[in-house]
């Protein structure tokens, strides 16, 4: 019997680099869906902080590390528009997290476009939990910058490279 | 073998009277769960216009008629906590419609609530369609006191329904 | 020659008791509009403090004293819906004032509405004066109840009407 | 030596019940303020569930029991207006209570106004703790009626209360 | 006779390029006001994608082909602040589009400002399509950029100038 | 007796340049603590328009010419985390003005941020002078790069540097 694609979503983002509040999203996510590919792509407007490569393996290790719920993950880069992989996975299923009002109307917009380019798209949007609420990558980025410690943020492997990248180790 | 209830969504409100709004939403949830109880339930603050089994009528009828994607729907009215209803049916995914933003910041809450007292409640958030982001079933009963037409805003059915309930012929 | 009647606008709302803030949103309007309508409706789920004609007299009172830009203003009492009373007046034009974020989206909501009922409808918004943006109804009420002054925040004629009511004179 | 009175300040609200949010807020207003009267009041639009005599008594024993930050806490109940309650007690600072969004724009517009109405009065946000971002004491009241566990919620003292109000103890 | 100054609005943004949304705007304050001055500006934080002139030639082609409403519409490039613009055209009106909730503070802000700075200048919004919502200029040029297409999003001729441009043609 | 350090607040910003809102708050906050350390800070994704001695200097000057509450202010830069400031001046309270809705979800997401990393600190929030709302130094340095007036915005000697800098005169 053929799995049923209906119950495959895709979940977009940049992970530069994963949060906490990422795999949160994710584990929620599968106790919905059987099988979850995490997208990873580029905001054209930003110079990616870690490389595609590094963001894979980022993901790759917290997963294996972290998530307790059973379900299929798998991971990739795409340097194309989220439909064009969408099709490409014959997925229809899109996942975003929201934490409390902030990226809410940003994801409302992209959530309308997408449908808009193609009916058959549906967003799924997970709250992140409470604690996680204030959580983005950006912010991750800023407290290593300033010598601040990320610990409880972001997964354990991505404490470390946070580290190297910033020391040049890298 | 046995359906996983992973895949069983409870759809909560009043519907009171359940509006075209509402039945997209059911219809993109259809999209994603193999098997949906909409739970009837009444806001402890409101008299309701209809009775609860008005509103299980008017539901089941327009689901009937208008619901085109193949899936289990049942209609189910519950005088008590959301929470309970989910344990009685061994469900773990409340849907939620989000129109805009107008009703966000108190679906959050709830859903936050509803997280708190049981974590292994998930509530899923899909968006209205834009044309309906307006409607809510106040909005109905408003425009049908006032003998204004509802056409294109609830099920045929529940049209009749209303001015049936107006005109005290129910 | 006959008056455009595009030129014609509807400012609705239930003024009880009309507030600084509903004149000043009006006197910004004139500054577009050749002709106002004024009209006074009823919230459906509210009884109105002051009676259809003492709000009549209030608003004439009020606009007579203290708008100074030139122009037609009319008041009048409509129990219906306000699309009906729109096209009884042969007006397409509504106008409403927006305070802060706050009756934002109730009033993109009634506006989106009213362009789905009838698509030559426009709703036209106009910013309150920021010294304004708290000001309602609801609070001149409840401060007139405790026995607070609402001097600034209202007309001259409308303070008094308030003691009045409140004292049992009328 | 005269305590200076700018370090006084009043947290007003209708406490119907108390909640383990508004302790909270009142812990952390401690840190900042070294005396703080706790003013009950009404909502005018409301009955309230709980006299004004056993939303004084929960409050107090909840302060007693429960906080744990030194400073001077007072617990009043005021029919009246806010305003008039801080002239009383020579007080020109309001703490308020900041849940996500979700109150935001009312206590905005009740600050704007309480500064309107005397420019000496400031009000002082204090954001919730997050995981009481949900809370209020309607919900609890809610839970409540439904039989619902409030455990965690409230005091523990208010727990009580509640059941033996629900069962006509009281 | 003299027009009217006052019916004469100022609708202006950076255009960079026009969409269908813009052109809804447009023939929506067509209804309003008997004659209005697009003025492109540049956000002087960004880089345009398209020059003045070629902003201001796909304006002209879109308008031309695609605005149905009566009333006189100009094209203009203006280097500086908009209230300079305002002064030397001789009006005082500003129309603005708001799309949903997603740039309604930034609009408010603006209006808020242009209003302190020139207490004679009015600021006027109108709601987008409820369908294009989730549109702006920056989507349509990440889609571009992506090669997903943007017809229905754009006017046709933009449509071909957007490909034109990515594509190093012009 | 020494001075209570509960009763110190830091309040944090680029002030670049400092506007009439910011002290505004300043102000405003003086009337709650007894000293206030002004950290003039750099957000790590903007050059800052002035150098942080020119920003020293300009608000040293403006406030000792338009704060007019006594209390101690000190304006201090510092190139590095908030909460690694607070600890040196062992502050454990942070200021922040929010106006109208515009940083509020900034403002939240960042105190909930600097109350994970430390427990100790707490966030108290002031509202802006309703009619400073719109009021930030960007729209500041937008308005005097077009040679627009921006007398009322910012401080007297602020309104030179302005000019100066743009002259190339500093």
């Amino acid at each position: 019997m053929l799995m049923d694609s209906s119950k495959l979503a895709v979940y977009p983002g940049s992970f530069d680099p994963v949060t906490n509040g990422h795999l949160d999203i994710l584990e929620r996510a599968l106790k919905i869906f059987d099988r979850i590919i995490v997208m990873i792509g580029d905001n054209p407007n930003k110079n990616p902080f870690f490389s595609p490569s590094e963001r894979i393996d980022m993901l790759n290790e917290a997963i294996k590390k972290q998530i307790k719920v059973k379900g299929v993950v798998e991971v990739e880069y795409f340097g194309g528009l989220l439909l064009n992989f969408l099709k490409k996975k014959n997925a229809n299923i899109i996942v975003r997290g929201l934490r409390a009002v902030s990226d809410f109307e940003f994801e409302f917009q992209r959530a309308l476009l997408n449908r808009k380019l193609d009916s058959t798209i549906e967003t799924v949007f997970i709250m992140t939990k409470d604690e996680y609420s204030f959580l983005n990558s950006s912010i991750v980025k800023e407290i290593s910058r300033f010598n601040g410690s990320v610990k409880g943020l972001v997964p354990i492997n991505v404490e470390k490279e946070l580290k190297n990248k910033l020391n040049g180790i890298k």
